[in-house]
């Protein structure tokens, strides 16, 4: 290939919203999904993967924060016209999934699976269109068992990543509940679906924006500080008094909210089967001591349409400082739901379903703001230094032993000298150097030098001179001793 | 969300040459890539991933058996018009990568990454249109240690899979040396280019048509079996010997080979330098002990337009049985090469690089045919059985311990009765499976069923009254010692 011209030349450059991920990001993701997957296994569910394209129509239209179709995603079509989308979430393609493979899987169906999300929106700071989730669910199971099973596993997998008791808290609600206090408002059946919606989302935004701003979206509608503005609910001061009285029934027991929640549905059926339910969520979160970890809380409804009974959330209460540098708590890392129509939009037969999702960087940023987060850049490999370009059959050698005794380790590749070659070794963290000059050639030895003793001995000789002449932290060996030498200086380094 | 009418219903189907991945193959995959990861990690490679999402004029027009710009790719525009595509490798990400983070990586830069692929051709058995592909590349180094150091690498991915040696082969090539046998039939110079990518790629079908197949492809061109026309390179007979001369240049020795290249590629420069290149990887592996892993072998070409230099494939030599049934070799995983000008693109200094990919799929087939792939569907969880639909909380309380004690357990969570639910748990490979009626519960007990050895004893017991009043393989424990019993029986079968 020719050189490119200056003229013809491209940036270097990523389109908006899409990132990078550098290597201690990468290891301390996979160290996290990890764990993640072994609760996960602990409960029963398998792995089991969809890919990142589906058909449009197979995916719906239940994007969150987005009322019109299609908007949201990436679509393209195919050579025979048919859309193609890459997916939002990974619960769609999961029903989509189920529902092709209904008589060959087990029945109730407890699944895992980890990947990359894309939306189609304006990316803003740590909101990106490609990142991602890790879900669980369980297909085929119509019992709330199956939604306080997965609440607990939540907060198992909080505590397995470091996350102290008591710096979060599962809360779960019941859409049921809210369907509840939207009949008694007067915003019932199928001419209202749109306005119930704007409704929850109204209410989802609670924890940011706070009851005032809450308020104006159930009502007339929110300009917001960059001047753009949300359309409200349209409701009247009574109903929103109602909806808000709803929000804030969180008592100070599960007995309490209980019997404020029952009084807020109060002439409807449908709220008191999610009352119900959501008693019977309590009793077996009790039952199996997660009491203090998985609470009822009114105020959590999730932003998803598909929602249609218990709706769960992990909330992260300790504090941080945020983008406004104000205190703040940690906020959400997790949230789901019970999804009991979204198989049957391919199956003749009710399939219940119930699932959660995980915001990996989320919590990745959360577990590195407790300090949860090992650095795993630390030590690099051992760099075998290149004195002599007629050797480096002699220095491959060298590495090819080191490798084969399992010891990190590579040579040095470029064209520099000595001095830049020191300096790429400290760049890569290296913890020790290998050198074979001819002087140490001819008398069959190589020198090592501990390049973290002695980042730390510089720091204690002051005088460069005296430096030079103690080479401190540097060690002869002979060849046949090169690997078991610099086993023992990478051992103290581990 | 309101049940679907069936003539609303959607059919449940992926787009095609998409594929989900099931439990057993997602555990044989990630084990798979750990080991790959460690070797990387040993030769001091380090993970880096770019996003599924490029500008696609960052990804250039290098895809391999497309020659018409854009073809061959799923893009999309964004909303400023720019055109956005999925990666169809990971190589030219990696390119845009240190172009873009250049002065703040070391250099040389070593690098891997994992992930899936997109190419928008048409899918085939075993050709998909998203794949993964696991790479490692080398940027920032002109010197053919490099590509000695990756092709010595690939070979030690092979035995620490589990592939033994012999089975496998590292054969490597020099895009310099076809260069120079190039400009030897007069192909030489910027008008050829068309043609000498056409000559590659026909030369890259040698495995698969053989050298009759090649020599039409050399000349007026193949109809294949399906009736498809390919158009020829349009070379002349004389030609066209000698290039199939060059293809089947290896010789019984390493000297042997080298001499019959540079006899083929006599009076070009770039050629002679081409086959200097390969003297001196063959000296490098040589030295390392790597000689009868890696192997010259000028039939390599490799499909890509974008390589300068060594070129590289991983070939399995066993033989297994092909699509039609015939006795083959089971051919190449891994492949890659030198691609100098990639990084180019984007900045003003020449940025010397050679990388390579495992085709993930492909690999763990290999494996499989090998029997080198455990069966990680064994053992399910421990299945707590519902005998009495009101006592949930007190078996959501045993799945609770046995969880807590690290034994992977559920409890069922359908509404079915107990022959289902003993399906179930078969099923579910569950080792064993735990019951609890008023009965046992009356008595403080619980029975414990080991799945495992029953089926065992089952096939040994003809007759089912014997049987019943037998009830092998089951045992009485109390509650408290639930768990000991459970992970007693479940270590039995691990």
């Amino acid at each position: 290939m020719a050189k490119t011209d200056k003229a013809d030349r491209l940036k270097p450059r990523l389109p908006r919203g899409f990132q990078d991920h550098d290597t201690g990001t990468l290891r301390a993701t996979r160290a996290m999904l990890e764990t993640i997957g072994h609760v996960f296994e602990r409960y029963g569910f398998d792995p089991v993967e969809t890919p990142a394209v589906e058909y449009t129509e197979a995916l719906g239209k239940f994007l969150p924060d987005q009322d019109r179709p299609n908007e949201g995603v990436f679509s393209f079509q195919d050579d025979d016209e048919q859309w193609l989308s890459l997916r939002y979430d990974l619960t769609a393609p999961l029903a989509r999934y189920v529902a092709e493979n209904f008589d060959r899987l087990p029945k109730p169906y407890r699944s895992y699976r980890y990947g990359y999300v894309f939306r189609n929106e304006k990316p803003g700071p740590g909101r990106f269109r490609q990142f991602m989730q890790f879900d669980a669910d369980t297909v085929g199971s119509a019992s709330v068992a199956a939604d306080a099973e997965i609440c607990m596993m939540a907060a198992d997998v909080m505590e397995e990543l470091g996350i102290p008791r008591g710096d979060y808290v599962v809360r779960v609600n019941n859409r049921k509940v809210l369907d509840g206090v939207m009949e008694a408002v007067g915003l019932a059946g199928d001419e209202n679906a749109g306005k119930r919606l704007t409704v929850l989302r109204a209410i989802d935004k609670l924890d940011r924006l706070g009851p005032d701003g809450v308020r104006l979206l159930l009502g007339p509608g929110r300009k917001d500080e960059s001047g753009d503005f949300t359309k409200g609910a349209g409701l009247e001061d009574g109903q929103i008094a109602r909806v808000l009285g709803f929000v804030s029934a969180g008592g100070a027991t599960f007995e309490e909210t209980l019997a404020n929640l029952a009084a807020a549905v109060e002439g409807s059926a449908r709220g008191a089967e999610g009352v119900a339910e959501l008693a019977e969520i309590g009793g077996l979160v009790d039952a199996a001591g997660y009491e203090n970890r998985v609470k009822i809380d009114p105020s959590v409804v999730r932003g998803l349409e598909y929602y249609t009974g218990p709706v769960y959330e992990v909330e992260l209460t300790f504090e941080t400082v945020n983008e406004k540098g104000e205190k703040a708590r940690f906020g959400s890392v997790a949230g789901g739901g019970r999804y009991d129509g979204l198989v049957g939009r391919f199956r003749p037969e009710d399939t219940p379903a119930t699932g959660f999702s995980i915001g990996v960087s989320r919590l990745l940023a959360a577990l590195s703001a407790l300090g949860r987060v090992e650095d795993r850049t630390a030590l690099g490999p051992v760099v075998v230094l290149v004195m002599d370009r007629d050797r480096i059959a002699d220095y491959q050698k060298m590495v090819a032993d080191l490798r084969a005794a399992g010891i990190r380790a590579e040579m040095y590749l470029g064209t520099s000298g000595m001095k830049a070659q020191m300096k790429y070794a400290d760049r890569r963290n290296a913890p020790c150097v290998v050198i074979q000059g001819s002087d140490e050639r001819e008398r069959g030895i190589v020198q090592i030098k501990d390049l973290i003793e002695g980042a730390r001995l510089a720091e204690a000789i002051e005088d460069h001179a005296e430096w030079k002449e103690a080479r401190p932290a540097q060690v002869e060996a002979e060849v046949a001793n090169l690997v078991d030498t610099v086993r023992e200086i990478v051992g103290r380094h581990c």
